[in-house]
C-alpha cells in the first residue's frame, strides 16, 4: 500500500507507524489536511462527516475500520458484543452507500473459521488491503482501456496540440484510492507525455469539479481550466472539446447512465456536435436488474441549502454565503439520467463496449 | 412615469421632488436600496458600477442623465463644452452597450433647433420619459403576445395545477423598466389569476437567476423554485417543465439566438423532450445584418474571477468566497448561441413568429 512518500498520492494509506491516514476532503481545495484514524469511532465519524467520500473510498475506509474494531474488541470485556456494535455503527455511517455494505459483508465473510481476535484482525487488515489494491487495479485498467481513445485523437492533431477532454463532477482518485475512473485515462496519457488539457465543469451545487477535480489535476500537474456548468455547449460548438469522459453512480443493463446532475445536458451537447461522450466505470456500478434508467432509477433530492448557500474560502477560513433571497425555495436533485443513445461507449475494467445490452453482455457474459 | 407608490415596481423613476431614483441592483437580493441620481456624474457612476444594468435600463438611465447634464450646463461657464464633456462621459460609461449609444443619439437628435438650455432640458426630460414609456409598452406587448401560449397550456391542465415555466438568467423587469421580456407573459398570467410556477436557473457565474430573477418574482408574489443550471434536463425528462422562455442579447436574421451562457444546453434539452422553447425579445435586439449566429456573433470573454469567486451574504454583509484552488485558471464565456432549429418561436412586440428569416420578415417587412 502506498504511503504519501511514494510517487502517486492516494486517498487512504497506512503510515510507517501503521496508522490509517486519509486526506480530509472537507477542506479541499483550500487546505490539504491529513487525518489519522486510530479508532473505529474515528472511522465512523470520518465517513459520516464526509472527511472521506466516493463509493470505493467509503468501502475501503470501512474495511480498514473493521480491522481497528477487531483490535479494540480483543481488549473489550465482551469482544463479540463490542465487535457487533462497531459493525453496526459502520453500516449506519452512510446508509445509502452500496459499496459500504459490500465491503463490510466481504470482510465479515473472510472471518469464517477464525476465533482468535488477533487472527481476525490480521485477516481484516489483509482483506482491507486486498479491497484497496483491487480498486486501484480496476481504476488502472479503466485508464489503460481508455488511453487509446486519447491516443487516436492526439495522432490527428498537430504536434504538441493538447487533447481537450471535458469532465463533469469528480470521478477522480479522490473518490477512489488512486487513478480514479474518468480521470484514469487522462492521468495515464499525461504520464506518458501526451499533451492533454481538461475542461473541468464546476458542478453545482456542491462544486466537486471546482473543489476536487481542479485540485487533484493541479496536484498531478495536468493542465486544466475551470468552467461553469453552462459552458460545455459553447466549447463543443467551437471545436474546443475533443472528447467528454464522465463517471457514473449507477448504469442500467441497457446502458442508461445515472451520474451527477447536469451530465445529461453535456451528453446532449456532445451528441449535437458529434463529439464522443464516454462513461468510465467499474462494472460493480452496473445494476443488471434494471433497464430504463429514467423510469427506474430514483433520483435523490437533497437539502435546498446546498443550492442557496455556497461554501468557499474568504481569505481566512471556509465560510458559506447566501446567493438568493432567504425566502426563495430551491430544489436540489442530485443526479440525472443520460439515455444510452447519447453515449459513445462505456470504459470498464474489461474493456470498452457500446452502451447497449448486447454489447455489455459480450464483455460480461456471466450476466446473461 | 410611475413612482414606487404606484402598484408595479419599476427600476427607475422620478420621485415627488423630481429626483431620479433607481434600485441599486448591486445589493440584490439581500438589500433593496434606492439610490438618488442628482448629477450627471452620479448617473455615469451608476452605469459604470452596475448599480443599473440591462440594455434598456442603461439606455433609459443615460437618457435621463442628459436631462441633468443640460441643467448643469446652463450654470456652467461654458455650457457647450460642459455638455459635450458629459455626453462623452455617458458614452464611455459602458462601452459595449448598444442601447446606451442609441438612447444618447436619439436624445441629441431631439435637440435640433433648440438653443436655450432650459428648453433643451425640458426636451431631454420629455425624450427620456418617452424612451422609458416606449420600453414599458414594448415589454407589455411581448407579454400580451406570449400570454396565449401559457393559456393554452393551462387549459390542458387539471384545475389549479400551475403552468411550469423554466427561465435562464434575468430577462425580467430589472433589466428593463417594467414587465421585462421573458417574464412579461408570466407576470401577465399571474396578474390574471392563472396559476404559474417558475423554475429559475441560478445562472452561473454571475448568478443573475438566483440574485435577480428570484428576487423580482418574490416581489411580485409569483411562485418559483431556484435550481442549479444543471437541473433543467432532469426536470424536462420528468414532465416538470411545460415551457421554457428566455431573453436574448442579439438575434440574427435567420433566428439564431445569443443569450447568457447555458441557454443552448436548455434548448437542447427542451428539443429532446419536445417541450416548447421560446425567446422573448424587443425587435431592437434583432441584428438584421448577420445570419449565422455561431460563426458571426463574437462571444465576450470575461474576467476569470467571476467564476473562481462567488458573491453572497455571509449573514452580515456581501462577501466573496473562493471555490477552487487559487492557482486554477478559469475561462468565462458570457454568452452562447442557440441555433434557430431548436427554437419554437420568437415572442416580439409585434407578435410571435418562427425563428427563420421568412417568418421574421413577415412580422418585420420593412427589413426585407
Amino acid at each position: 500500500m502506498n504511503t504519501p512518500t511514494t510517487q502517486r498520492l492516494r486517498t487512504i494509506w497506512l503510515n510507517e507507524a501503521h496508522t490509517i491516514q486519509v486526506i480530509d476532503q472537507r477542506h479541499l481545495p483550500h487546505q490539504m489536511l491529513v487525518r489519522d484514524l486510530t479508532t473505529t469511532a474515528e472511522v465512523v465519524e470520518a465517513i459520516k462527516s464526509m472527511t472521506v467520500r466516493g463509493a470505493p473510498l467509503i468501502g475501503a475506509t470501512a474495511a480498514l475500520g473493521l480491522y481497528l474494531a477487531a483490535q479494540e474488541a480483543a481488549k473489550a470485556p465482551d469482544p463479540e458484543v463490542y465487535f457487533a456494535t462497531q459493525v453496526e455503527a459502520l453500516r449506519q455511517s452512510r446508509p445509502t452507500a452500496v459499496n459500504l455494505f459490500w465491503a463490510i459483508d466481504r470482510q465479515l465473510k473472510g472471518l469464517q473459521g477464525l476465533t482468535a481476535w488477533a487472527d481476525k484482525a490480521t485477516q481484516l487488515l489483509q482483506g482491507a488491503l486486498a479491497i484497496i489494491e483491487e480498486d486501484v487495479e480496476i481504476c488502472r485498467r479503466i485508464g489503460a482501456y481508455g488511453l487509446p481513445l486519447l491516443e487516436s485523437i492526439a495522432k490527428q492533431k498537430p504536434q504538441g496540440q493538447p487533447v481537450n477532454i471535458l469532465t463533469h463532477c469528480n470521478a477522480g482518485f479522490l473518490g477512489c484510492i488512486e487513478w480514479g475512473t474518468a480521470t484514469s485515462p487522462i492521468y495515464q496519457a499525461h504520464q506518458q507525455g501526451m499533451p492533454v488539457h481538461v475542461w473541468v465543469d464546476e458542478t453545482r451545487p456542491r462544486n466537486q469539479g471546482a473543489n476536487l477535480t481542479a485540485w487533484e489535476l493541479s496536484q498531478a500537474g495536468v493542465p486544466h481550466t475551470l468552467v461553469v456548468d453552462n459552458t460545455g455547449g459553447h466549447l463543443m460548438q467551437h471545436g474546443l472539446v475533443d472528447l467528454a469522459i464522465v463517471g457514473t453512480d449507477r448504469t442500467t443493463r441497457q446502458g442508461d447512465v445515472a451520474n451527477k446532475i447536469g451530465t445529461y445536458l453535456k451528453a446532449l451537447a456532445a451528441f449535437d456536435n458529434q463529439i464522443p461522450f464516454y462513461v468510465a466505470l467499474p462494472s460493480t456500478s452496473i445494476d443488471w436488474n434494471i433497464r430504463d434508467g429514467i423510469r427506474e432509477i430514483p433520483i435523490e433530492e437533497r437539502n435546498q441549502d446546498e443550492v442557496k448557500w455556497v461554501q468557499g474560502w474568504d481569505g481566512q477560513q471556509l465560510t458559506q454565503v447566501l446567493i438568493t433571497p432567504s425566502t426563495t425555495k430551491a430544489a436540489n436533485f442530485g443526479f440525472d439520467v443520460t439515455p444510452a443513445r447519447l453515449i459513445s461507449g462505456l470504459i470498464t475494467e474489461r474493456g470498452i463496449c457500446q452502451a447497449n445490452e448486447e454489447a455489455m453482455l459480450t464483455l460480461f457474459p456471466e450476466m446473461r
